[in-house]
């Protein structure tokens, strides 16, 4: 061992103890008869002192010579520190170093090893070892360990087995684009890299396996948005023998006690909302609540007068921003800005100021009267002070630009506080959602997801009303996890493969074995899948899931420290029977 | 919920009660007057009782018409048993049913869902949901859970962290083959999958992590030899500021701690042996030391009469096999046979039959005395009653060979005894191996492993004579685990990297990112992995993986429940900017 104890569990007990620490040189003060060093490790710090009174000329030679970043290991006795650092737990002590031994030397590290690093995205991945050394992300990794621990503690003490499935599977056309492994046993053919266990978990469910939880990679080549990864990891669950209300039990009291134990903070009963009511109320299917500005619609008390745009639009909806009626003009014509940006695409947008004397000052006085504009702060729910802002249009279109405004002034507004915890479950579904693209109806959760099963009449008239037995669990705004009753006999789960265009031919060799599984004697069974990365980043209180994964990918799917996706070997690609067809 | 109780937890404690089971018919006995059927679920089976008297005729009738594997719901009350079966938990009791729901129907199944089942490997693997219902199966499944568990607490206990490395990596050439993954956003490159962390955990001591591990799936393209799997599941452990000594503590209790808390044996200190004793002893670098059948070399007393056979081989070596002198001759015969088979390619034996009234009898009495045999028989330790066992080559080979017969021999002689634990540590490697087909040096462990300081100079005059800091961990005659020190700085590393004929530039190519890392303060480090897949079958009191993996793959590495690998859609092909070279 190359240590008796870490750089962060020294204090004024051992005072006189003989230690052996190892670590790095994480900064150097030189005052000539006097140096002190700041000795890192996982655990702390620990400040080294060596001076001209107590130190042998040769030892004061070679700690002037330590560059930072170096790996020591020193021998010396706990002292008690002259000038105290009440913010370290080893503040009270120093250690008078008798003898030092450099590990290993180091070069000057491209960027600071500090909280705050003058690092920047770039060079912070390509020496992401060197990042890991900073407390911020070591403490993010650590964090996730312990969500991950709970996680597994929680789910094995309720009778959940983790079951590992297989990472090379079979491509599936249907959903996301799938990593393909070429298989060189079997010349021309291919594995694929799993999207999700989905499958297996419900073979598993199949297999009389009851209760089963996995903490899993998955792989989606997807063209990477910001936050997105092409490997990411999920907390995939299910169960046999239950109905949607015993999963939406077991899986918040998974979150809650994860909230509770992470964070100390008891979130009580989940809220539960369709998914109608979410669109409704927020715009969105994953609403933040931690605050309300909750949509206020105004057909009713805005159409009535000449004004064509809102007479027109499928949809004219408001929002009250707290102590808007601040804002300035140009203020405002900032947020019209924002709001038009291609990335909300809104075409204007419509604002009441509600004045401290319960006067109205819009933008559209010339159609309103103050009794119209009183009735749109009724509906929003604005008070006096606060500003309305209202948009107009296709239905779900203006929705997702008011909740994206929604969102932005809550931001601004410091309403999304990263130590409060707000859940709540989105539930009805929809079981199908229209795509334009290809003009059929999509499967809006997976193809495996069962129908109300009162409702399956319906998908032969009006299929887009038909809604799942499908939830998904929201944290802050954010989707953490997302789940269904499955279909679990041949002849629904036919139907469905029907519905969205397969073929009998096609579903039958894509999901053949899960037809035969169902014709076996398939219990009814529903599952839920939750991100690990973002549902610890949101409980770590930050939304970049980047920070909280040890080796990420950047936005081209490239690791930058290793340098991968690399070119490999003609042989390689010979043994695969592959060629490359690059285009010119 | 479909249930109030499970099929496992009914006792006399409930009679009079009124339950709701749901499960699988695992068997029914219909009398016409009274039908009782075993209700299974993954917690036991419970008897339900249908009869005249007490059963609506036409609940009768529905229970007539169940097949095997139906899945049913039923309500109805606990009462005791008649006639009592001691076997079962439930056996006190029965249910009297009054409600019967059929959830799902079943084919009849095409092997019987029985411990023993009538099932071949094929038809199981095909229909493995099937295979999984059946106890053993699922039993293993749920031990190899709570093995990894077990692993996690014990590691997370200790400081330990759990992080997840990417699984889209970078190709190397050295050692096995990689599955590669093509990259459709970084068109004709390539990622490949894992072999092992490696890297990415030496990478993490750099950066500071101190103590890691992760229970991870690894790949190989390798030709699939028996009871090898393409993806395979390591527990990967990493430590910081530490040495040899420290690694072997710390996971020699890791070890101890799980065969004492799954299997309630303690089995005290781990002996070490180095390589070559182990080789000496036993001929085997993972030698099974529940049993004794040491090897005792015969060269001092076998090479100084006219045995011509004897006298020009490089050793001359013979294991006791206890009670051996019982063989018939046609039994010699046939083991000589078996020694002859390719798989372990000896030439022949040489054979001593050790008498009750201390005489010896030998297939080679024409060239060897009493006195001889005598001594022979010292050198092995047979007593009376045994039988020698002598064979002669190369000292490798020679080796190899009487350790397939030692194995053999004690297999036969029920010594290897699946409750027994005997985990030894097998410790200083060679740190190289000659590999004859490319005529150079390659790493017996890999190219991170570090030579014992002490030996570097060697390097340059008997490079094969160089030993490592290098140590297997040994259960039962399996290798379960092995690690090593690290190289933890540039110039030995590049030098390892000279020896194994890598150039500068290839060196730099592939792990570049590794030396860059050891110029910025790498601290000294080593670790170890385990095979959980083999770990957890051992613990099982098994040797054969595949019965401890949910969805293992056949030889050939298809997965034939899901009929993977498969052809993929020209398009993927397209996206990725490949064409398949298929050789006519």
């Amino acid at each position: 061992m190359y240590r008796s104890h870490t750089c962060g569990e020294l204090t004024k007990n051992h005072i006189n103890n003989t230690v052996t620490l190892a670590g790095w040189v994480h900064k150097s003060r030189d005052k000539g008869f006097m140096i002190w060093i700041d000795l890192r490790d996982r655990y702390g710090i620990t400040q080294l002192i060596f001076d001209e009174e107590r130190t042998s000329s040769e030892l004061m030679e070679q700690a002037k010579n330590l560059g930072r970043e170096f790996v020591v290991q020193i021998t010396g006795t706990v002292i008690e520190r002259a000038s105290k650092n009440p913010n370290i737990p080893t503040g009270d002590i120093e250690i008078l170093v008798s003898e030092l031994k450099v590990l290993n030397a180091s070069l000057t590290p491209p960027f600071t090893i500090e909280d705050t690093t003058d690092g920047g995205e770039d060079l912070r991945m390509k020496y992401r070892y060197l990042d890991i050394r900073r407390n911020p992300v070591r403490e993010n990794l650590v964090f996730r360990h312990k969500v991950a621990m709970a996680v597994r503690n929680y789910l094995s003490e309720r009778d959940f087995v983790e079951v590992e499935t297989p990472y090379l599977i079979k491509s599936t056309p249907e959903g996301a684009r799938d990593f393909v492994v070429p298989s060189r046993m079997n010349e021309g053919q291919f594995y694929a890299l799993p999207q999700s266990p989905q499958t297996f978990k419900q073979l598993l469910m199949v297999g009389g396996m009851d209760k089963y939880f996995q903490i899993v990679k998955c792989f989606r080549d997807e063209d990477l948005r910001a936050d997105r990864q092409p490997e990411f990891t999920q907390i995939d669950c299910e169960m046999a023998f239950v109905e949607q209300e015993d999963i939406l039990n077991t899986f918040e009291g998974l979150t809650r006690h994860l909230i509770k134990e992470i964070k100390g903070v008891d979130v009580g009963e989940f809220p539960r909302m369709t998914y109608d009511e979410a669109m409704k109320r927020y715009g969105n299917d994953k609403p933040d609540i931690r605050f309300g500005m909750e949509f206020g619609e105004l057909n009713d008390v805005a159409q009535h007068k000449e004004f064509t745009i809102f007479n027109a639009a499928e949809l004219v909806v408001g929002i009250a921003v707290p102590g808007g009626n601040s804002y300035s003009r140009k203020d405002i014509d900032k947020l019209i800005d924002w709001i038009r940006r291609p990335q909300v695409g809104a075409l204007g947008m419509v604002y009441v100021r509600c004045n401290d004397d319960g006067t109205y000052k819009s933008s559209v006085d010339k159609f309103y009267d103050q009794e119209d504009l009183a009735n749109w702060a009724k509906a929003t729910g604005a008070k006096k002070g606060d500003l309305i802002c209202v948009l107009s249009g296709d239905t779900h279109k203006v929705r997702t630009q008011l909740s994206a405004l929604r969102m932005e002034l809550a931001e601004r507004l410091g309403l999304r506080k990263s130590d409060e915890f707000a859940p709540l479950w989105v539930v009805d579904f929809p079981l199908l959602e229209w795509d334009e693209e290809t003009k059929r109806y999509h499967a809006m959760h997976h193809p495996f997801t069962s129908p109300k099963p009162e409702q399956i009449e319906l998908l032969k008239t009006n299929p887009g009303d038909v809604k799942a037995n499908a939830y998904d669990i929201v944290l802050n705004g954010n989707e953490i996890g997302g789940g269904s009753i499955r279909i679990h006999d041949k002849e629904t789960q036919a139907m469905m493969f029907d519905y969205l265009g397969f073929t009998p031919e096609e579903a039958k060799a894509q999901f053949g074995f899960l037809m035969d599984a169902f014709e076996y004697g398939a219990p009814p069974h529903g599952g839920i899948a939750f991100g690990l990365d973002r549902l610890v980043a949101i409980l770590g209180g930050q939304e970049t899931i980047r920070d909280f994964i040890a080796f990420p990918k950047n936005n081209s799917g490239r690791d930058v420290m290793i340098d991968a996706p690399a070119a490999i070997d003609t042989t390689q690609l010979q043994e695969l029977s592959l060629k490359l067809d690059i285009k010119a």
